[in-house]
């Protein structure tokens, strides 16, 4: 149980007060999901390590599959990102002797195909988790994408299926989301081209994808980041072509501590925006193009990542397997920005329906894994994990007393039955702490089921393998009376609080 | 020999007098064309069924082919339609054992491949047909298309045409004929994209295609209907950028009975409309190009046919091969459009080189045939075979002295020694019967060797496999005298006559 | 040692005063570069002919690597041409007895693929040139051109380079110089499209090639000559969409007699206007774009050539293996304006780092061979091989006192030590010989170490089989006093005098 000291805290704690705000929806389980790219160690040596001691039959890390259980991952977007614009997925399947090695231009790679679209659906079903493949729109094509489609998803009777069951699955993968290329709108990816041209490329892809199942769920390409040049008349270009042939426009973002903490600690407020002004785009394609189509947004990547510490060529560098790379070490601080961004997608749960942190091991994960070592959690993975408990709830916006400089930011969400609800909460500031009041009498709340605060006093704390739990969720002191919830939030801090309430029994 | 009773014909009979009008052009034998697609029963159990009784070593239906020859077919379209934008060519050649399973995107089948280039190569040699033979301009390429072109008509020496002749075929199949895709202008098509990449690829493939032999002749896509949205401003840019390296512009037209029969029996004057206006775009496209090239029109498809009736995706329909579709079934005044349909093509045949009436046998075709059973004619046979007749004439429009609404339509063609015409006669009153008399002094019409009517009191009338015969041509009554002919049709029917000139002898 | 009589010099030889003018830059070795196109007897017959007595082992012509060698070629352009734009280079490796045979559309002949890109490395090392290679960005696509540049340039341990050492080459060819396609702009080339969609192409496969080596230089397709009608706009275009991607723009010129032998011989004159338009256009584009890219011009097709003469399609004629074809004999007028061409390039060596003389054997080229004999010079040869020697030279203009109309042209390159002086010079009048005075104080010039004069009466004359030095240089007599060098040059006529300076004992 902790009581943060006055010291700890800050010299002076500052009182808010907290009250819920309108209902905005509710959160798509799908918010929750994740992303595995053939990326550095993320699948060899991260899902995929047939020679480590925890190592399944199928040549999986037993113990990176429980944690991802744990995490809560949804979905999880697969095998790229950049990879997938120079990826043959023809080269990942079958005997696996037989596969090729190839030079993985995106990352500076050799990739050796040993796991593939086959290994990957077998994985998701470990991990109980739903597949999303990216297609190659890239340097790939249309005849391509189509034929990936019907080798994952067509029973059978068909060479192409027929393959699938003879290389060991015998039902099909039924993958429901594809996203129709990945970041087309950046001159660092493979196949980029103008956005006239990405977008006949996808208007071709989505209605001969259509034409083999009307129903599954297809995500064009939007901005990589809204510092794009393009961002927003990319979009509009793209949806305007596309609107009546997709489901959701993909949208990505990355934040890092570029020396300014207490930016840093802002980001969810350069989230919100983005995702406003994403949503507003959609809106004006809708209205401009008379469609009735409900286009949704699909956040398939953020996370904290500095990725200006990155050099994609990197002259010089040989091409390896499964190199080092984006192996973020993530402290107390990312954990608290990564909580405040989950805040962020809750509270557009009404436009956004699919979010991946990307991504789950090793690269930019909440998961690390070195080899013949158990994997641990790193800091990111506590806020995830808890807030993903909100799937499936009605999300409320909480309104404070003090205006958007306020330093704690807050979501509330209920379980469908309204027996439950959660409390994610963030002290976003670098020196004061705060000492809250939540008045939830409209959710008849009724006692607190456990509290737990992610709080060290050195916000630049990690976790390592030596130390994995060094930060990690403690028992956090509250106070819930006459409807109203109390609790002090160190600086730099985040919560999570669970609470019954009385629509239980009633 | 039929007189229809003045009760059959309407009770009251109306005069019609007719004149011989302008002397239009030679009908080129090519506007007698047909069209077998990779679609339902039209390839597999139409033209081809090697476990029918039927069947020649070949497996082709031997009564189909007989049928075909007798109706008088000159030039067939293969494989697509539709179907061609997603077909690849090698998976139809080689030992029959080898060849793929595809899915079949566009009907929704499952393709064998068990027929393909080399097996209509054969058929059409047996049916004494043309191959016009549609490219993969969809989600196929030009190089792919080149190496068809080489496979097929190339003689020897060269690894793809010797891989023709180790399959069977050592002589070329020296197809003239090239289609440069398929309706690339409808949103159903795979590998529908914008007007301007179309008009690219068509360009490159077709420069391309000349290079191997600038004697080919090569049809560009129109539109696939009037009612399109871009019809003429997609004939406009595509002929703008091709018009040096083309020879024809297609377009495709169908017309149903959607409840008001007076205005399905008119459907010739729309066609009448649709080709004048193609005509004028490409004479348009011709000056604003300073082009001296003469572009002529192929109207490749054509028919009656209840496509609003289609539902193309139908979710949830498996895939099959051969499914029963499209399988129309034509009735009485089905035929009477199709033979004023027919006079519409004949009296453009100053613009129009090639028609093919959509498509040969079961879908939408004039010919129906069922396993172990004897093929037969559909309503829509006859005046298609009697029309066929005058390929190679000289084609003379009639007048009327009653004006465009006149229920009435004829057409005259003279052989080239102008020892016979052809009378082609239509009434398109639901109600009223016609005492024609026709003027045909100009032609020294000597006597009557023939003239046969199509009427039954039902329009709706139709041939079935059991009552193959129950609409057929009879023997109706003329009279010749004094230069003029003279003849009853009743209401609902078509007619023809077949006269010997003066000239003959002269 | 020759002085030309007064007869033979012209009657009336005039007096021609030249002197130093500005220092241009340094001549790179790349200006003096040649070019391999499979066309004709180019390659096979040519450079390959494993079936001559001069056949070295890997089945080169012997007599051609040592002409080459003597010709002083530093880098040599292969594939193509129009050659390359129907090119799969996966046709060309491998063992030869299982290499397909195919139609090559661009010449009109049968490729049989017995020499491709490992047997081109293996001859450059032989012929100690630098590869420069074309890729097919005209049917082919930007995968295809990714996994040549992995063949060909990684060490190993991927699939695709392993095959290159199973092959025979286990160092990998380090090819530094790409051109991105070949004359895209042209009508006549496979896959021609519209300027938009080739800088596309362009620029994907560009970025692709760069993210596998940062370090390689590319050529982007500008001109094929200044008469295209889109000159100037194409390469704004063009270089607009790729200037931060591509090293080099290219562009193309061939010159002929077309009966005003005057006109002939000042076709430098053009030379000289089509690259300072062409440098315009690159100082425009860098100003409107920002960029600080020193993007310099690959003039990497120049030649004499009756282009006008060749029909490219020529209907009718067979596909045949290395048909004779483009087998030019050149004249001594020809030689003369090889001559004057090298001196405009030499003045442009401030904007052009690569030329290319087209081509080198047989087809167009200095050096002729028939089986079974020894290859022998064309006049050609000899200009090239003097000027050549200037590779590394800096390089000054020359003032002449009579302005443009000059008779007389002269470049001046002195070594990079200032030792050796090499003064070329063209007399261009059709009637008029000259009396030289080149004033080379500024040089302190020494004495002259050899001077050569190319001429004989007839500027017609050519080399043939049975006379093979007809035209080949001979001594020429000159005077150096008081640091000015005379000499005199009969009409139509080539020389070059190479002077040691005092700078060599300084």
């Amino acid at each position: 149980m902790i009581t943060p000291s006055a010291d700890d805290a800050g010299a002076s704690a500052v009182p808010v007060t907290l009250a819920l705000g309108r209902r905005v929806g509710t959160a798509d389980p799908r918010l929750f999901g994740s992303f595995v790219e053939h990326l550095g160690r993320g699948v060899y040596g991260g899902v995929f390590a047939p020679d480590d001691p925890s190592a399944t039959p199928e040549g999986f890390r037993a113990d990176v599959l429980e944690l991802v259980r744990e995490l809560g991952v949804s979905v999880v977007r697969y095998p790229g990102g950049n990879f997938v614009s120079g990826y043959d997925w023809r080269d990942g399947i079958g005997p696996r002797e037989a596969r090729p090695r190839r030079l993985d231009l995106a990352w500076r790679s050799i990739e050796t195909n040993g796991f593939g679209t086959d290994e990957f659906a077998a994985w998701c079903r470990q991990a109980r988790v739903e597949p999303m493949l990216a297609l190659n729109l890239g340097l790939g094509d249309t005849r391509s994408a189509l034929q990936l489609l019907e080798y994952a998803n067509h029973p059978s009777g068909t060479t192409l299926s027929d393959e699938r069951v003879h290389n060991g699955s015998p039902d099909p993968h039924d993958v429901r989301l594809w996203c129709l290329g990945n970041e087309a709108d950046g001159p660092w990816q493979l196949g980029h081209r103008s956005v006239r041209d990405y977008a006949e490329r996808a208007a071709v892809t989505a209605a001969a994808m259509r034409m083999f199942d009307p129903t599954l769920e297809l995500v064009v390409v939007g901005s990589s980041n809204p510092q794009m040049s393009t961002f927003g008349a990319w979009e509009r270009e793209v949806l305007t072509r596309t609107i009546d042939l997709v489901d959701y426009l993909s949208c990505h973002i990355y934040f890092y501590d570029d020396g300014d903490l207490g930016t840093f600690l802002r980001s969810s407020d350069v989230l919100d925006r983005f995702l406003d002004d994403v949503a507003a785009t959609i809106a004006h394609v809708r209205a401009a193009t008379r469609s009735v189509r409900d286009i949704r947004i699909s956040l398939d990547e953020w996370n904290v990542w500095n990725y200006a510490a990155y050099d994609a060529l990197d002259i010089g560098r040989p091409f390896e397997e499964a190199p080092r790379q984006l192996e973020e070490v993530y402290t107390l601080a990312d954990a608290v920005v990564v909580g405040s961004l989950l805040q962020s997608i809750l509270r557009h749960c009404d436009v956004v329906s699919i979010a991946a942190m990307a991504q789950l091991v090793n690269v930019i994960g909440p998961i690390r894994a070195e080899p013949g070592r158990p994997a641990w959690r790193q800091t990111t993975f506590h806020p995830f994990a808890a807030v993903a408990r909100s799937a499936g709830h009605t999300v409320h916006t909480v309104n404070t007393a003090t205006g958007p400089d306020e330093i704690v930011t807050c979501i509330v969400t209920v379980s469908p039955d309204g027996s439950e609800a959660l409390v994610h909460l963030v002290n976003c500031s670098t020196a004061t702490a705060a000492d809250v009041e939540l008045d939830l009498t409209a959710l008849d709340a009724d006692q607190v089921d456990g509290a737990h605060l992610l709080w060290v006093p050195d916000p630049h704390a990690t976790n390592t393998i030596e130390s994995p739990d060094a930060v990690s969720p403690q028992p956090l002191a509250t106070d819930l009376r006459g409807g109203s919830l109390r609790l002090t939030l160190p600086a730099v801090s985040w919560a999570s609080v669970r609470i019954r309430c009385a629509a239980e029994g009633g």
